[in-house]
Order: structure tokens, then C-alpha cells, then sequence
């Protein structure tokens, strides 16, 4: 459920809205939205539905009080119809511009860092990424460069000005991670890890949440509610890939998945066709189907000597395959972008007056913490 | 195995060499392959396979004798490098140009099928489509108008010039639907009637033969090699989804399984959205997807009154929906068809020395059928 | 919809119901259930629901007129509460014995089928299984012996007194396997083959239907339904294992499907633990896993030597491992048999009363056939 | 790779091949099996196995060194050929025994947990079973009672006598888990969070590892080498149903894990068909086909009345429906038990001599902690 304020409301208004939430025992959280104050109000609603609409209704400054269809309720575009966009130092994810978070799938040397953060700034790159906690099916693979991995990414930060991208793989390793990286990366295999999303929740850093292989797109979006829930509305959504019968790619690339959490959500989509494929040579395809879609970036492996590689051998592109890409991508995204404005937002979703959205995440005040 | 005959070798070697084959109880199939003949032999090989080799290197005319790998022959890249061409009236399939089969699910009424084809005619669909004899999951639904569907069908074609596709549905209802049609199509439940596949592929059409909805890339070309294994080799693929755990969509669209198909196999490959999806608003970005990962066409179900459809109801666009689907699709394919090139053939595959291609089907004597 | 009569209703009454539903363009199946003669009438009923309903209401000898809620209707437990039991020469299927299918997966030869079938016998089955036309994912594949192997299973059923069921794969076969065989068998990759549940429906033996590997449990019994609407009640349900991501097995057993459809339907189901695992040694776990859950039978694949087998080398028992699988079995299912009666109906389901069950394919009249 | 001591080897003899290997920046493990003592090497071995084969097969008291094929070690029957069994207050999980965890999903109230422990404990159960943190789908569902439920649980230990499991959802989590519960449970959306894999593993507490439902059967072995390779080999795993494309039920529950995974490793193995069929009149059905087919348990949820429980209402067993199912499955079990000995070890598995397993964990000396 969720208030709209009359445009005039006063300041003392909303604050007397929220201390009525708050005094349910609910969390409210304010978004600007076409000019008008919203609040959303969630936790153990039940059966005191009609009489707390009904309360908010009747309180001072409030113009409707809505209900949520969707058991995700603050990524909901019924909440929030305008895109989120994420700013991360000089660049923005959500804005319409085409996202490419590039690098290698392992930090394994400082050197291959840095050639490689060379290579694809140079090449239209976007955000770095790169593995310093590397979640692996065996206790006895290579388990990343932990905090020294996390140094040499400050420093390609430095070097390049791009900001970074690393995964956190447990609560206890968010602070550590958030000191050194821009977006903190959820894994696929903690998707439903709900400890580690409430802890990224509360990290004041944007967070990209990957799709769990087994994962429902509604418990998707369910565990990035739990990431909003805790306070932080940033969130990057990654589609890698789901487990299906089909052995001759690593996963199915749902790509569908693109246009349906754009008409669901109002957060970001990106599309990682390097762990979704398995296979280099099926990246290029995949990447320019993503962007085809309306994804708003792209995320890829690449390493200098990929057949070298301590992890994910068969599916880093080397520098001329990230190049080739890039220039096909580019140019692609260039043809489609015109065609996502009305292709990706579904039936009723959307801004129904074609006004130029607000940027939420610019102009709202910081979301209520859950306490 | 197959055997590529040197360039001066005489129709009288070539035919010799069919001799040698046929003795051993396997079936010689010849195709033209960059101006030289090539002979595959299928059959159950099993331990001969040494002596057949050393055997037919020793044959007059013989340039060289090569195994194929995979478990599909005919189908396979590794026998018929070229892509394969299908010509069907004034239209072309598999050329480079956007082939688009548009039409009702089911036939109907003759009027509602001629309000849909000379709206889709007009729009730039290629390929007419619309089903007489349906599949229906229950005996007690609308089973379609059979062969009056079939008639109206063909007045259909003799109005717009266009070629038309529908289903058949088991082999006894080959002849009758050849009789009309100009392609048949196969239906995901039946990709592995194997009955089914070998009367179509004796029946002098084309074939359009969609995957498996429990299908494994590996059976849908398998099953595919059924059918030229019976002496066809105009098969057209079609990719409409695969079944997983999602339930956000009908079933789940394998936009992979476009350029792992134009990496194993010569033949042509089309994307149909609608049933992949199940909502008619995601029909056109999974469209725009399909062209933009390289396939040859797109097949879509178009109804005049959608919500009043006896079938498919809920995926069906209406006619303003086609109109946009063709502005789409048409302005991607312009930009990224000359991706395709490299883009979808994997490593290894196709030609090497970048010239032209000869269309196998116009050039090469018809196939031996199978005994 | 069904239709109850009065216990002491007249033939003539129930013939002027039958007329009324006739007449209406439905179609009347008549079963014995309780004592009473209950009407099953089915079609496409749409929007007359109602209005029919109150013209049955008011027919003479009608006790009550009584919804289907499920989309199969005469293969439903609530149509016919009682368990359909088939008899088929000297055995039963359905009557709470222990149902044994077995013998190789192809008929190789005369000499391998009666070894086979001499051993078995001899170790407690109580129905042969043979494959004389064989579906192979390959067309190079042994294909079976087609009619010399239906003469050598005619054969063995002579030599032992036991049933023999075979595969039957298209419409034009149904003629000549029904001449040789007492239970014709759907395979997997053919359940939605409508045209041939059709062509099965209409051929006076009873069918069994295997689960397709991509279907779920409600396609299952739709397929079932087609048999039952084209006028044949006797269908024994096989479940053998559906396709999902999992690799060590061939397929994943679904067990619960016993239970299952034990609750939804009337029908006999029989578990195949060699298709679902694919690995020898997993045959007689599962086979037991299978009696314990309440199947009414096993089908299982042996083979003299399986290692030499032309299909499936890795799944068919040797004659050793047969006989420890019946030992095992037999005794599973003295000690379970009793549990099923309570177990496997599920909420709601079966008899209130307690009654003991009329078998209500020896006292019905034979179910109408759909015109 | 594993050492096997000679019989006669003295401590030194042992003490010194555990120092060859930790020089060689490997972990030694340490079981006795059939009265010798075997070391396992893990870790990051490579390229250079033959060499320290060669260098193994040197030191003083070995007797034989021999590779281990699959990805996990210390939990594969190749490296102990015998049963774990695990021993807990006064039952054992393991031993031929049937053990039965029962409680309710989610500890409500001290009175909730407390009647259902009373009635469980007089009617069988062996382990109580109680959630006290819940992973939850929503961040608006009821999370638990926390703390408070686990004091909760180990009043009910103290009032029964019965031993607790309780899951643990994160690795700051493990050490006031380990304070009241004696198995610590690791969850299905967990089954991958390594840090928390690794920190139950340095727990010092037998853990049950739920299988992830996506993962396969090699992924949940990998896992519970995660908490083998931590120094922990006391591990129950429990089969809780996959994520598969049918929806009749909440799962597809796995049964062939069953006997697959008593082949392929030493651990015990329970089934849950509370959460794989997600249906209350399904768990007892499932729960005969679990003990049928060779589990050392079954777990499921009771609750006073299910309809009013605060989580998973659809699927927990009331007082009576837990009676009747434990008078199934111990009669079912009295009769089984005697064919598990050969029947889920598979091919070249076990004790080949028939001789009565050693207790590895009674006897073993604890095994080494990785550093």
C-alpha cells in the first residue's frame, strides 16, 4: 500500500503520515515521483488492510492511498512508475545509456588486472569488474586473492576513473568489500542468501543482484525487495542464466526475462551472457540479443590469456573478442534504443503522460532505514 | 562419412561411387559444395567404418573421405558447409533476407483469415500461416475447420502470392496437406514422431520442424536428420520455447539455440515469439531479440479480435500490434544483419576463404531417398 | 458433467437421457458405478452449462446432475470413484495384485525373446514386454524387427498363457499390433500424438500411456482422455521418469506422480524404473520404491546378455538381477498392499462408505464410441 | 588421493606421512577403516600427482597410495568404504536405525513446540525438529521467534530427551546455533553459501545439508565436502525435492538421490516430503516410498493445527495424520531394512567380504582441522 500526497502537502504532513505508519509498527518509505511525495508502507499488514487505508485516508495532506498487487512492493513500478537511475561516479546505469561492466572473471595478478582494465576502458568499457572472493563449487579451486584482490581494484579505479564491481559472498565481508568497491555483487548461489541482501541492504552502496540459476523471476524480485526493504533502493538486476534440461550451454539465457522485469520493476537490467553460455564464442550473440531487448548493460568476462585462466577457462573473451563485441553492441544498441521507451514496459505500466521522468534516486530523500 | 569427389572426377565415378555405397546397404546422399560433388553415406555403420573409408580412398574420382563427428550427417555444418537456401514461390528462406510467417493460429472463417493475410500482406510478412488440423491438449476443444481450413488457405495464397505454412499433424494427413500447403510444419509434440518425420520427408515440401518443448538441441537436429535422412533436405528450424521451472511465461524462449544452430547446421532457423511467451506484449521485443541474434525469420500468430480467438486468445497480436512488430524488427534486421556473418558460425565453421556461397538446393540433383 | 439415475430407473429412461445429450451435439458415456448407472456427457460445452444442467435435472430417473470440476472428465475420479481394473487373459491390472512387465527393450530374435520370456515367466512376471517397432533418436539406429517381431511375441504369448504389450507409433500400425498384441503401448515421445490416442481410443485393446519426459501430470491425463473420449476406458498409466536438469540419472523418477494420479483418476499407473534411471543397478531400488508407493505394477527391461543388447546396453537387467528385483518386490508389496487403500486417494477422495468396489469395466456395458 | 598405512604401522610412521603432506601445503585427513589407518591429501594438487604418488609410496609404513576419482574426497566411498554413523545424545542417524525428525516448521510459541514434542516423541520421532530463524521467501513473512525459539528448543531437549535440529542461516549465526541445538541445518538456499558451509564445518556439531533445489546430486556432495574439508565429517544429507517444470506439486521429489548418493558416498541420508510435495496428504505416501527405497530417516513438519500455522500451512502434518504415517513407515521399514545392505551400493561399492562395518566415527581419531 502506498500514499500519494497532495502536490501542496507541507513538509509537517508527510512527517505526520509517516509517525502514523511508524506507530502501526510498519516501515514507511518516501519516494519523489512527478512531483508529488509518496510513501510506501510495508511489513505485517494482514487483515488491518481496509482499516489503515482508511486511517490514511482521512489524515491531513494525503491525496490517495493505493494498494500493491505484487508481494514485492518498493521495486514495484506500481510504486515507483519512473526507471531508477544508479550514478556511480561519472557514469549512470538506468539511463538509457548502454552499461559494460568488462574484466576478468578472477583477479589472479596485478598485471592481469591492469592489462586487462586497460584494454576494455580503452574499448568503451563502463564499470570494471573482477573477483577477489570467488564462490567455487570446491573447497580445493582457487578461492580468489580475498583483500589483496580488492587493493588492486581500488587501483584500477584510480587508474582509469570507471568505477568497480566485486562479489560479497557473506555479511561478515561487506564492510571490507564497500570500502574498496563502488556496486557490491550478490551471486547467483546467495540470491535467497537473505542474511547477506539485508547486509547489502544497509551498505550505502548500490548493489547488483545476479538471478539465482534456480530462481523464479517473482523470488527474484522478492530478494531485491529484501535489499530495498533494508533501506538502500539501489539495485542492479543481472539475468545470467537458469538451469534447464538443455546441456549444450551452460545455462538458458532467459533473455525474456529483460523486457518483463522492466514491465514488473522499475530498476535496472543487465544481461551476463558470459556465465549464461559457458562458451566465448557464444558471448558476441548473446550480448547483442541482450541489448536488442532493452537490457541497460552488459556485463562480460575477459582476460589477457583466457585458455590460462584459474577460473571460467571455456568463457572469458580475450581482447580482440571484447573489441568485436564492443563494436557490435554499440552499434546495435544505437539502432534499438528509440524502441524500449514503450517496447519494455508491458500493458499500463509506465507514465501514461509521456512527461520526462523524474530521477528517483536523485531527488529522494534517503529511504527510512528498517529498523 | 562422407566423400568429396575431385573437381574433373566424371558423372560416371560419381555414379560408382553411389554403386559402392548402395552395396554395403547404406544410402548415398550427393550434394554440390563449392563446385565440387560431395557424397555423405548414412546408414548403421558401426566397425566398418576403417574398411569403408580405405575403401571408397581408393575409388576412381575420390579426393577424400571425411567422418562427421556428430550423430547428425545430413544436417550437419561438417557435411554441407554452405547455408541452405529454401525457395518457395517468389520467396526465399535462409538467403539473408527476414522471412516473416504471419497469420491466425486457427483458421477460423475464411473472413477472419482474409482480414489477417491481407493485413499482414500488406505489413511485409512473407509467409502465410494459420492452422487447419490442430493439437489441442483437450479432446473436447476447437479442433480446427481441417481440410475447409486447408481450402481457404490455399485462396489465401492465390490472393496474395504468398506461400503458405501449416501443420500436419500425422502421416496420413501428408498428402492432403502437401496438396495445399506449400510448407509443412511440424509441432513441438510431435518432433520426435518419428513416422510423421519420414512421411514429410518423402513428400517433395518443405519442412518447417519446431523444437521439442522437451527437447535437447541435439534431439531437434536428430530429429531433423529424419527427415533428410528420407530424402529432404528443405527443413526449416523453428525455436518456440522449451519448458522449465519459470511460470512467468508459457514456456521459456532458447535465443542461444539461434546461433548454436547456424554453428552445427546449414539450415535455416526461425524464432516464434508467441508461443514462446504466451503475452502478447512480449511478442516484440522477443521479435526484435530473435532478429538480432541472427535468425532467418520470425513466426507470429496476428488475429483481427485477438480476445475473441478460439485458441491462443492471450498471445495473438492484434493488427496495430503486427504493424509495430514490422517497423521493429525490420529497421533491426537492416542494422545487424551484416553481424551475421561471422556472427553465428562458430569457431571453425563455414567459409573459410570468404567467397560466395553456392545455394546448394538450386544447384544439387535431388537426394537418393531412402530404400 | 455427469448425470446420476435413480436406482430404480428403467433402460428406457436411460436411453431418453443418452437421446437428450445426443441431441445436443455432446456425447453420453455410460459407466456402473454403486449400483447405479451414471451418464458422462462430454463435448464442447461452453456457456450451456447451466441451461443443460436444469433440462437433465427435469428428465425422468435423473437423481442428480453433477459437475467435473478438472479439464478430464471421464478418466476423473470423481466421474467414477471406483478403480478401473483391467483384465487381460489370465491376469488383472488395477485389482491390488502386483503387475510385472517384462523383457528386453527390442526384440533382437526369436532365441533372445523366448529366453527371455521362459526366464521371467518362470520368476513371477505377469505380462511380456518386447519392442517390435522401435522409436531411435537416430533414423540410423536399429529400428526393430516391425511385424516378424510382433510374430515372435504372438508366439511367446502362446508359449506362456501371459499378455504381451508392444510399442505402437503411428495410426496406420494400430491395425496390426492389435492383431498381435493384447495392450497396445504409447510411448513417451508420442502422449500428445493426438491422432494416435485417437486411432488407440478406437481399437478394442486396452493402452497403455506412457508420461511424455516433458509433460506435466495434467497433459497426462488429457492424453489419457483422448483415449477414454474416442471410446475406451481401459488405460493403464506409465510413469517413467520426466526430463529435468539433474545429469547422474537418465530422467528423474517421479514417484509422487503414483499417488498423484492414483487421487485425480480411476486408472492404474505402473512405474518403469529402466527408462527413469538409465542405470541397471538403480532398477531394483527404485522398482521397490515404486511398490511402496502404491503402483499397481513395474515394468522393467531384461535381456540375456545386456551388455550385447542393439538399445538401451546400460539399463536392462541381466536374468539374475531380475529374479533378486522379484524376490525383493514380491515381498515389498505383501507388506504395502494393505496401506493403499487409504493412501494413495488423497482428500476427499473414494468411497465414504467403505463399500467394496464394483469392477466397473466387467459390469459396464461398453462405453459408446465418439461418433 | 589417499594413503593406506600398513596394518603394522606405528604412530611415528603415521605422524610422519601427516607431515609430507602438510610440507607439501596439502591437509591430511585421518580416518581408520577396517582396523588401518588411511590418510586423504586435499587441496590444490594439479600437476604434480605423480610426483607425490611416487614420494607417498616411499615413506615408511605406507602400504598403498590411491587416486580418488570424483571431484569430492573426503565424503566419497572410495575413500571410506564404510557407513558414517553419527551419534547424537542417545540415537544415531546412520546405523541402520530409522530416524525420524519431526516438530513444526516454524516454533510459534513455547506451548506450540512443547504439544508438538510431546505428542511426536510418544509416537516415534527420534530428533526434534523447530524453526527458529527462517529464511523467508518475503521480508514481510514472520522471520521467527530467534533466540527465543532456540531456548524454546533446548527446553523441549531437556523435557524429551531427544536430540534438536534448527537451521542456521549465517555464518555469525553458527555460534549461538551450536549453544542450544545439537545438528546444525543448513537450508536448501544455502546449500551453496560456502562461508557458511565452511564456518558449520568448524563447528564441532554433526550438520544436515539440505540439497539445493537446483542443484545436482555432484553440486550437494561438492557441498558437503565444504564441511568435510573443514574438519567436520559428521554429515547428514536430506533430500528435500528439485525445481522441475511440473506444478502439482511444490517440488519434484528426487527419490533415486536416495540410493545414488548411499553409493557414491558414506554419509546418511533422510528425505523430506514436507517440503518436496508441499501437500499434507502427500508426506505419507512419500515418506513409505523414502524408507522403501534405503533412507536412514525422514523428516517432516507437525503442527497442533496446520490450518492456523504461520508458515508452510499447506504441508505440515496434524497429531493424527504423523501417527498414521509413522505406523506406516516403521512397519515399512521392518520389512525393508535387510535389502539395503546390497541394495544401494551399486556396482564394486562396500565391503566386498560381507564383513559388519567399523564405526568410523567411534573409532576415528578426529580428523584434522584445516588451518
Amino acid at each position: 500500500m502506498f500514499v500519494v500526497m497532495r502536490s501542496e502537502a507541507t513538509e509537517a504532513e508527510v512527517i505526520g503520515v509517516k509517525g502514523l505508519i511508524l506507530a502501526e509498527g510498519l516501515t514507511p518509505f518516501e519516494r519523489a515521483s512527478a512531483g508529488r511525495t509518496t510513501i510506501a508502507l510495508v511489513g505485517e499488514i494482514g487483515r488491518r488492510r481496509g482499516e489503515l487505508r482508511a486511517m490514511l485516508e482521512a489524515a491531513p495532506g494525503v491525496d490517495t492511498v493505493t494498494p500493491i498487487s505484487k508481494p514485492y512492493k518498493l521495486v514495484s513500478r506500481e510504486f515507483q512508475p519512473e526507471d531508477t537511475v544508479i550514478r556511480v561516479l561519472d557514469t549512470a546505469i538506468g539511463d538509457g545509456s548502454l552499461t559494460v561492466m568488462a574484466g576478468p572473471c578472477s583477479i589472479e595478478s596485478r598485471e592481469q588486472l591492469m592489462d586487462t582494465v586497460d584494454f576494455v576502458a580503452a574499448h568503451g568499457a563502463t564499470i570494471i569488474r573482477g573477483g577477489a572472493f570467488k564462490p567455487r563449487s570446491s573447497p580445493y579451486s582457487f578461492q580468489g586473492l580475498g583483500v589483496e584482490g580488492l587493493r588492486h581494484l581500488a587501483d584500477a579505479r584510480q587508474r582509469t576513473g570507471m568505477p568497480v564491481v566485486t562479489e560479497v559472498m557473506e555479511p561478515s565481508q561487506v564492510d571490507i568489500v564497500a570500502e574498496y568497491a563502488d556496486i557490491l555483487q550478490i551471486g547467483t548461489r546467495n540470491m535467497q542468501n537473505f542474511s547477506l541482501l539485508l547486509a547489502c541492504g544497509r551498505a550505502g552502496r548500490p548493489v547488483m543482484l545476479k538471478r539465482g540459476f534456480g530462481a523464479t523471476i517473482e523470488e527474484w524480485l522478492m530478494a531485491a525487495e529484501y535489499i530495498a526493504s533494508a533501506g538502500n533502493p539501489q539495485i542492479i538486476l543481472c539475468e545470467r542464466g537458469i538451469r534447464t534440461f538443455e546441456t549444450s550451454t551452460r545455462n538458458t539465457l532467459d533473455l525474456t526475462a529483460v523486457p518483463l522485469v522492466h514491465h514488473l520493476t522499475h530498476l535496472p537490467v543487465v544481461v551476463d551472457p558470459s556465465h549464461a553460455t559457458g562458451k566465448r564464442w557464444l558471448v558476441k550473440p548473446m550480448a547483442i540479443g541482450g541489448v536488442a531487448v532493452g537490457a541497460d548493460g552488459i556485463m562480460v568476462e575477459v582476460h589477457p590469456r583466457p585458455d590460462e585462466a584459474l577460473s571460467d577457462a571455456e568463457q572469458q573473451l580475450d581482447f580482440e573478442g571484447f573489441a568485436q563485441m564492443m563494436d557490435a553492441i554499440l552499434a546495435v544498441h544505437e539502432h534499438v534504443k528509440d524502441l524500449h521507451g514503450d517496447l519494455n514496459r508491458g500493458p499500463g505500466a509506465g507514465r501514461s503522460d509521456g512527461s520526462p521522468a523524474t530521477d528517483p534516486v536523485a531527488t529522494a530523500p534517503a529511504a527510512e532505514p528498517a529498523s
